[in-house]
């Protein structure tokens, strides 16, 4: 059950010159299932990409960190069903195995293949079973593909993940299409998610590099369902220059119209993840103000988006929001002034004083809590910095597909 | 469903010279329902106390800090129904209204008076119904009353908590019991516990004061249910002198078996609010060995401990393990070896090398998963240090509660 989550009409999908796109069955755990895909970058696209910070990266995280820096790109294919993580030298070797069958069929380098997984952790990836389906996705390239592909990488998603605009720069449109998918051990620094974004327009590749940094910033590295940063995490954006556009540097008289275009493209795939987080019910936003640092803001922005109890007060609508000023309280600022704190549920004034603010009605606050939609917004009133955090409650449906997910 | 969960038959617990306790009806919340309970102290009774890191304090932890620096301290009162939490002045006004009833009817100093509070925050302490009903649970005022007290401090715990030994010191026994409360919101550094122990050996003031952070180190600062730390946590232990034993300091020649005596019995309490946990269905060991640090070892058994995922799996008896390697992996080590870590369910090698031992297999890891009580251990072969913290599972109990905690 989504919470307020729009699927574009296919006709709203805009396709990007340069990229195209091969999905087919691999059988990786489970039969008639589409659960691989290809994209193929025409020459001269820059592609970039940010991973995963856990430790535990898994085979294919390492490899396309290698292939990113040794090589210019030219292929993406992810498997579903294994995650090849946890999986030591022999996962290495299978995931290198696929991306040389892969280069070997569109005769490029095997350096210009980035490889992705996802699915369950610990278990051997059927390398041979992939390899053997790779003519068939090959076979299926084509521009207009980015909808089933939104379907072919999904694992405990109940929804696809698709955004693609048209955006006016100058006297042009340009073009930003992206796909992404992740519904659990989702938080900050990356989640169980895979986004792979495309524009037509150029970009100079050492600041798609930099760019890439910051558009994950604003939008995947600030959702979170259950605070566990998975092992495959990846997001990948590919500038394919077939528009004229081209941007060189952060001087160009267009750069922040093309940074700000992107990162909404990427905030609302990464706002999707979190809609159709698992069990989820309610859209939430926490906004801190007035912190000393954007460290500080989202210390205590995370601190509500992962206490369990605000998350079932969340599912349950119910106002229970000492819940919330506990978890300010722990986030972590040892010089915390709660007198100074104001706490709004809405626009609805909570807390001040460190207590319950005079004009506060129980009424006011199970108004705010009953829609589906919440903003938890904290002024800290200790500084001029502010941080947005994007997250969902916490239901009987999590634990449900959580406790199930291998069975 | 409380896991593995033993109380003590009535003969067993046995009564601490120096203290008595009484319990009255207050109404604060329910009626019918005993809410309210004063712990008497005789002269000479050493008292220390710790209490939440949460910057948002209770009031009644605002003044029993206060209270434990400027005075000896004669007497404890509790109530359960409203946690005096978020209140701001008028919270403070109001415990300091019950701190002055209890005094001026025991004849004791306002400042001799500890208070606390749990239940709902931000809520209005009614201080008069209190006050109205001090008479009563002093009249109730006895020597046998730790069973009840277990139950009159009880909120959404399901079993009362309640530790009692006679433990040989040389040729003499020394009593030790204690009562705890707190099922959810719990985590290190202090809960939504509560625990009141009292021994009759004599300690001198100052060095209780110094063993009561230890003993909390190795008991309530190792457990977590749900990483929430409450606004109310409170750690009392009294030393009554009515034993002729006095441990004066470190140094004295039964110092470390009355500090091993304590916290045994702290250990047992603080471990029982983990066993009664809210929807609690398994009892979990996590272990974390060959750390370069303590505070590192820590970071990765709360990352375990901490992990809906990790947590869910347990309450569905999966070995899913890979969620575990995976929150090692982003417990925040940054030069983490994953290749050095060992992974053991209970007696149980499941990985090294970064991936699947050799000698795991599923059936292996589903025999300890089917068990109640589970070992989770790590061992990251980079150093010496050691810890270990103990949790419980997530379950459908848990939303259920927690969802419907105030309706």
């Amino acid at each position: 059950m989504a919470v307020n989550f729009t699927i574009p009409a296919e006709h709203e999908i805009y396709p990007v010159k340069g990229v195209e796109i091969g999905i087919a069955e691999a059988g990786v755990k489970k039969t008639n299932h589409k659960d691989l895909t290809i994209f193929k970058f025409s020459d001269g696209t820059s592609v970039a990409g940010v991973f995963t910070s856990n430790r535990f990266r898994a085979a294919p995280v390492q490899i396309s960190e290698q292939h990113l820096q040794a090589s210019t790109i030219r292929a993406l294919i992810i498997n579903t069903g294994n995650a090849n993580a946890g999986t030591g030298e022999d996962g290495i070797n299978r995931c290198l195995q696929v991306c040389h069958a892969l280069s070997e069929q569109l005769n490029i380098s095997e350096q210009a293949v980035l490889p992705f997984s996802t699915g369950v952790i610990m278990e051997t990836l059927p390398a041979d079973r992939i390899i053997q389906a790779i003519p068939r996705a090959i076979a299926d390239l084509s521009e207009n593909n980015w909808f089933p592909a939104a379907y072919s990488i999904m694992t405990t998603d109940t929804l696809p993940k698709v955004a693609s605009r048209k955006v006016q720069i100058d006297c042009d449109t340009i073009t930003i299409t992206g796909i992404s998918k992740g519904a659990g051990m989702i938080r900050p620094n990356m989640a169980t998610m895979l986004c792979f974004m495309a524009t037509d327009i150029g970009i100079n590749q050492r600041l798609l590099t930099s760019m890439i940094q910051e558009i994950a910033n604003r939008s995947f590295n600030r959702i979170t369902v259950d605070g566990d940063t998975s092992t495959n995490d990846s997001f990948v954006i590919a500038a394919t220059g077939k528009h004229p556009l081209f941007i060189d540097s952060k001087d160009h008289p267009y750069y922040q119209d093309v940074l700000k275009a992107l990162t909404e493209v990427a905030l609302e795939l990464s706002q999707k993840i979190v809609r159709d987080a698992e069990g989820a019910t309610k859209f939430v936003t926490v906004k801190i103000d007035k912190a000393q640092s954007n460290e500080e803001a989202l210390k205590v922005a995370y601190s509500i988006a992962h206490s369990p109890l605000i998350k079932t007060a969340l599912f349950a609508s119910d106002p229970n929001l000492g819940r919330i000023l506990c978890a300010i309280g722990y986030a972590g600022i040892p010089d915390l002034d709660t007198r100074k704190v104001k706490l709004f549920l809405g626009d609805v004034l909570v807390s001040e004083h460190g207590g319950i603010a005079a004009s506060y009605t129980e009424a006011q606050g199970q108004a705010v809590m009953n829609e589906s939609e919440i903003l938890i917004h904290v002024e800290l009133n200790r500084g001029s910095c502010s941080e947005t955090v994007y997250t969902c409650d916490f239901s009987h449906e999590y634990v449900t597909i959580n406790a199930d997910y291998r069975s």
